[in-house]
């Protein structure tokens, strides 16, 4: 894929100032970037590393004076950039429709014809797949699973038994997705499993990473809300239940039975303890621990975690420390001489 | 499924109090329970919920009064919960003996009648395979290891060659047991992988999650004990012994060497570094980081861990620090008063 | 296999004192070595445990005097513990070279005649394997993406589209390469996932744990450096660049675009923050969470991380506290009877 940037600027509706005679092949870094590649600037304090670019052409959301380079003025960089790397994604082979013949299709299964079944794929009894889903190789769907349509499951995703998964979902590989959860009563002397009767749901535009676990439910369902975006080896416990458009990242690890809001964010490696609720909107720092329920919009962070201007102050106040153990001795001094005038006194 | 209450209370021991005829088909939680559904109480704190709860039957250790809904009292909550869910537990097809036509058996793998080995599994040279274990789609055994009866390992499960599980053991999706540690020694300017000649033994009754890691011995055997139950996303590593009937909780790392006893429980995402010895009964709370060896009974919490007492009197201390540099400023002010008297009697 | 140790002494260029003529068929440790293992000490705290020791010889750095055991003294214990590991290594079947009739491989590819591709295994169109490279059963290879000469791929990993993989690669069982990372804008109202046209580069000798992710970039490449040994569980973001001979413990998490120098060290679950530099042969202890850049050399710990030695002044601090209070407690009584002095003399 070749394009001038004139073209490039008229199929992303970008206002061109400069030369658009220039071809673009790749979209890359201010730092990195070749004459062939297009880059962008999000904020002012890139520009300086923009003069110094050897980029072909730069998006920008505003224009910046005494750059020679050709700029492509758009009202949204991000935006325009998903249009932008979408033109120069790499094209690869579309997935043939159709089940793989060495898939293991059961009788009771309800394929629609436009899915794409692959190699070694197992599909249990009364699983329902809809239109246009892409299931990959090695990946194995339990009885009584329903996906909906334009669904993505990379290879070696597990789906267990009686999970919901709605339209427009992507699973990433080796993806575990209604494992037993880790639900356990010492009984006579042992750890009793509690079976787990549950399942999983997983809403629309809900994007899951690879190598993440997500548990079903003891009873009821472990639940993901519609656009929540999942990051790489994230741990949902059963009966979890999180809302719409929240943002996980890597190595959270969220314990059984907690309800987030919608729009929340949590940093990699957090951990929630069991039975909190995380209120809409509250964003969590990365390697936080939530032991306590967290208010719609709070901002928290530290292990156990409190808001920023807790964490803050505590650092504050260890930073005087040494300050105050000074001051100690002085005042100590002085009390020593008043002492010894006293004495003296008598 | 659907019972009368009544059946129910009979099928589980239980002594009825109210009435006996309404129908229940789930079990669930107080909240969201339904007049179908049997929920249960395990403490006093939750009876206020239940009075307010639409569920058609609760399950409870003591009688409650003033309650109009049928109550089953049992002398274990936590044993009687368990036999409800599995009295309504879904059913699945069981799973068919045999070998899937596409699996590929090693000649001199042993497998008795009665397992159940699927769709591309591989199962490598003297292999052997006791009663009744179902080895999941995709899984990989490798050279001369040896799994017991009763056993279930779900699809993708990989198992490296000379391990040793035992009988009952349940292995979720997409772990892998028996990779090679991480173990390097830096020679002639690279680092030199350190040959793991040993194997992991895992006994009886022991349960892994989904996604989990344990590394195989550089020599002798990664042992875990009987009982232990371990949740996803786990790393065991390389000539670890754990006791029995431990409880390792989600997203855990455990180093090499560590030695853990009996009943250990370790919180979701806890580090142990290598070498430590952790003592029967020890308990670590979630996110803590244990740095040096651990005595019976211990509980610790924080990064690095110390006991909760510890932890508790640092934040006390934290608390303190305000009011000491207030006391701080007034000691100073009386000292400046009594150093300016002293002056004036001159 | 079984040789004396006199034999075993020549193999490895050892010097040997003692008695040669006992026999050896193993490696182990000090504690728990029998007759029949040779053991070894790299250094002197562990001499007192070798004199109750039950092997049968011992590998040595330098002479020990007072002991009975035969004695190989080598220069590099490391090296001759690794040369005698690979002796006494367990004999497993050799890979048989070729194609496994169930696997899949695109007409496209290009696979040298000597490696192994196992059952159920998908290679996709122009994909290229070099000789002697051995990919497991249930692998998935995208398109376009390249492998070379003695790679092993273990059962069920999964290397996504455009990825390249030098020679000499290993990559354990359930690993995932080139997912998509985590990098949405958030337009109209909803997370769009930022095209990721880039790919990931492994350069050769990399050596990469079970169940770990290595996402592909968003353009240009994720690139792991020659000689870097990565751990289970570890999750490595887009666009992260890793230098030559790093070791990244278990379950660490480095986020998008850092970029590690050559021989950094991670301890377990460390987490590393995006756009963060980590200068040459930097250590960053277990569970630390790097939040700002880190010059080459630096040594760091604590989350936030900071050097040891601020780690250790803020534990010092901390132990200090109870004896300023007890201080100031001490000083306000002093003051007071000096306030009473001054009263009584008026």
């Amino acid at each position: 894929m070749e394009l001038t940037v004139g073209q490039l600027a008229q199929q992303i509706g970008a206002e061109l100032v400069g030369d658009g005679s220039g071809r673009i092949r790749a979209v890359g870094a201010v730092e990195s970037a070749g004459e062939s590649t297009i880059t962008f600037v999000k904020d002012s304090r890139h520009v300086a590393g923009l003069k110094k670019s050897r980029a072909g052409a730069v998006i920008v959301g505003r224009r910046i004076e005494d750059l020679i380079k050709p700029q492509l003025i758009v009202e949204d960089v991000n935006a325009a950039l998903i249009e932008v790397l979408n033109i120069f994604a790499p094209r690869l082979r579309p997935v043939p429709e159709g089940i793989d013949p060495t898939a293991k299709v059961a009788r009771g299964a309800k394929i629609a014809k436009s899915t794409a079944i692959g190699l070694g794929a197992v599909i249990d009894d009364k699983v329902e797949i809809g239109e246009n889903s892409v299931i990959g190789s090695g990946c194995k769907i339990g009885e009584n699973s329903k996906l909906g349509k334009n669904c993505r499951l990379d290879s070696n995703v597990v789906v267990y038994h009686n999970c919901a998964i709605g339209d427009n979902v992507v699973i990433q590989a080796n993806t575990t997705i209604g494992s037993v959860g880790f639900g356990y009563s010492f009984i006579d002397g042992a750890h009793r499993l509690i079976p787990h009767n549950g399942g999983v749901v997983i809403e629309d535009f809900v994007e899951i990473g690879a190598n993440c676990c997500v548990d079903r439910a003891k009873f009821g369902n472990t639940v993901i809300g519609a656009g929540t975006k999942i990051d790489n080896l994230v741990q949902i416990a059963h009966n979890v239940v999180i809302g719409k458009c929240c943002l996980i990242a890597g190595q959270v690890g969220i314990a059984g039975s907690c309800k987030l809001g919608d729009g929340v964010v949590l940093g990699g490696q957090v951990g929630v303890s069991d039975n909190i609720e995380i209120g809409d909107g509250a964003m969590i720092a990365a390697q936080s621990g939530v032991t306590h329920s967290v208010g719609a919009g709070e901002q928290l962070a530290g292990s156990p975690a409190t808001t920023k201007r807790d964490v803050l102050k505590t650092v504050t106040l260890m930073r005087r420390l040494p300050k105050m153990a000074e001051r100690l001795q002085r005042l100590s001094e002085r009390i020593e001489r008043l002492e010894a005038a006293k004495d003296n006194k008598r």
